[in-house]
């Protein structure tokens, strides 16, 4: 094929990429697929037809450019936030892009960038980082306490010190689950000396109130960055957002690419939107789910991170290596996120969950039936599997 | 509202972006729209039903991530290149993203940066020099000759004397039409010392070969950068690709956030691609009308840059600002790139641009009707026009 002879380290590659590998997850074909938090229930009848009928409608028109500033569905974005919170937002509060990975993007476009340092507190969403090393931000992290939270006066301290032009707080975090509560927030933009993104992906199923109501407070520096791929079931959809100042809102438009949001993308969105209640049942019924894993995870004698997300941190394998592979060779595919003894399991379909369970009960040995994974050794893995495992 | 108390210059915006306005050309409801080299061919009503019916298909299951790398989309279009140049090229050796924009920030993502400097030839395409600016890339113009071609063998002078990290050709140029031959691009790349970016919006407007089949002898930095936008009348679907050897696609996959290219937007290029034939003859009718209106401009007395594209940069208004002016009052929306006494005018349907030429003949003072638009002063014109022309 042409170019074949072509070798990366030949190319004028930046120093920095050289000898890293592209993120991502695992794209593996199997049965249960657990390991990217998206959520299982598939759009509702309705919200398909309303969608098809919608970009059907859109397609008419695909020959022209899409609205730039993408104002309906950023009116409709804020009209969302404005019922779950009670905070009043406008589409000047409000900006969208492809993925809230092209909204983290544009933030560190804009405040980010060479010579100036975002700092977060690790294990989180491993995304943060690397969207920092994109913009040549400097990445600071800071370590959680063992039980994965955030040490509030440490961190605050740690800002004091580190003095970050960008901090990053996740809540719920990923991969560990916990949320920071309204006060935990408010001491750490407090001690901020620059912008702050609270990243809130996994906002609608906690039940800790959003950072949004703290932006009449902070509007100076704060960003709550969203997603729709989870709780609005869009994963496919590719829709981030955020609520801040309507000055943050115009920074970042000094740096977007221009026409970046497709319309198919914006009348899509809209039709997710107007389906929200739908939708949104479907995260009640997650989260009943994921306090039934907890519970029955922990009697098992596995450890369990208290989750106001999708998601469960599982510890308590003696190999996480070998449980993930235990989980795939049983046609489940779960997150090995580099913490060691434990696995992110998203939550899925009840019968999703027995399945996970029923596995999950072979590697923790269960009283009635002796455990297989601890003595699974990493020499046994498949390729597939080492390869699968490589990237986060 | 919410955080209307702050103000742009409040925040820790990074200092080269101060003051800065966004890019954008006027987004003005008027009837004819000759502003941003769109294809004023609508989807055919085969393309529309077939896109509807895909991405219902998709919404189906859009509560799952995309395929990452968009294997089949990228399968399609190396087909689609192969059928058009002859070149035999596969999936790896193309690589996809959310419009030419994103294409094009990947690439010096990965190329560029800071410390890292690209030349192109002015007047250009402008995102170039302002994406290389959201990536900290320095930004080296070299004009182009009085009749808006390149002098190549100064080009080569000056890219012996700069050594460009990234080079940029855009071939056939927007705003000025011309194109680079093969003899000239052989030429360019031959004297580039890193990568080398040619960009082929435009190409299938065009008679003169592409640079994809120079691969073969340059895929060690060469980089043929292309768009749906405007032949495949996708503007409004965000689809950019580009072909270059295998282990370029490698790099920019370190670069790319993941899941950037949305199930939605995978499916309707797929389906785009399906009726490539039918829409690609629309390419034919503009090509024709292109070459009427060169014919009937000139006529007038205006001078008009040969073009491979499908606008002409048209010359010989007196005062360009006050000319857009008065084709806005005619409901005809121009672009005005910023060279004196120029205008650059898309190809429409033809009763659009009879339209354009009506108005043009007001301008130009043909010998049975007095010109008007010479004598209109910047002062004269509307606050609207005034913002509307701010930025290129």
């Amino acid at each position: 094929m042409i170019g074949d002879d072509v070798r990366l380290a030949d190319l004028p590659l930046r120093e920095d990429l050289r000898g890293k590998n592209p993120y991502g997850a695992p794209q593996i074909d199997v049965s249960v697929r657990v390991n990217t938090n998206e959520n299982p229930h598939p759009p509702s009848p309705a919200l398909q037809a309303d969608l098809a009928r919608s970009v059907a409608a859109a397609a008419a028109e695909l020959n022209r450019y899409p609205d730039r500033d993408a104002v309906v569905l950023r009116t409709e974005l804020a009209n969302y936030l404005q019922r779950s919170t009670g905070v009043p937002l406008d589409a000047r509060n409000v900006w969208a892009a492809n993925g809230s990975n092209e909204i983290l993007l544009q933030i560190l476009q804009a405040f980010g960038g060479p010579a100036r340092r975002a700092l977060g507190f690790e294990p989180s969403y491993s995304m943060h980082p690397i969207i920092a090393s994109g913009t040549r931000t400097e990445w600071l992290a800071c370590p959680r306490r063992g039980d994965f939270g955030v040490d509030v006066a440490g961190a605050v301290a740690a800002i004091d010190q580190q003095r970050p032009d960008v901090l990053f707080l996740t809540t719920p975090n990923n991969p560990t689950g916990g949320a920071l509560t309204p006060d935990d927030l408010r001491a750490l933009l407090s001690a901020a000396p620059g912008m702050v993104v609270v990243d809130e992906a996994y906002a609608e199923f906690s039940t800790v109130p959003s950072a949004v109501e703290l932006l009449g407070e902070f509007g100076d520096r704060l960003i709550v960055s969203r997603t729709m791929s989870k709780a609005f079931a869009f994963a496919g959809g590719r829709l981030g957002y955020l609520a801040a100042a309507p000055a943050v809102v115009d920074a970042l438009q000094l740096v977007r690419l221009p026409y970046h949001l497709s319309s198919l993308t914006q009348a899509a969105a809209l039709a997710a939107l107007r389906h929200a209640d739908d939708t949104l049942a479907t995260v009640r019924r997650l989260v009943a789910e994921r306090e039934r894993m907890a519970e029955a995870l922990r009697a098992m004698g596995l450890s369990v991170v208290d989750s106001q997300a999708n998601f469960l941190l599982v510890g308590g394998f003696a190999d996480q290596g070998a449980a993930w592979q235990h989980f795939l060779d049983a046609g489940i595919l779960v997150r090995d996120v580099g913490i060691a003894g434990h696995l992110r399991i998203s939550i899925g379909l009840a019968p999703e969950n027995d399945e996970v369970l029923r596995v999950a009960a072979e590697l923790a040995g269960t009283p009635d039936r002796p455990g297989t994974g601890a003595i699974r050794s990493t020499a046994q893995q498949s390729s597939t599997g080492q390869r699968a495992r490589e990237s986060l």
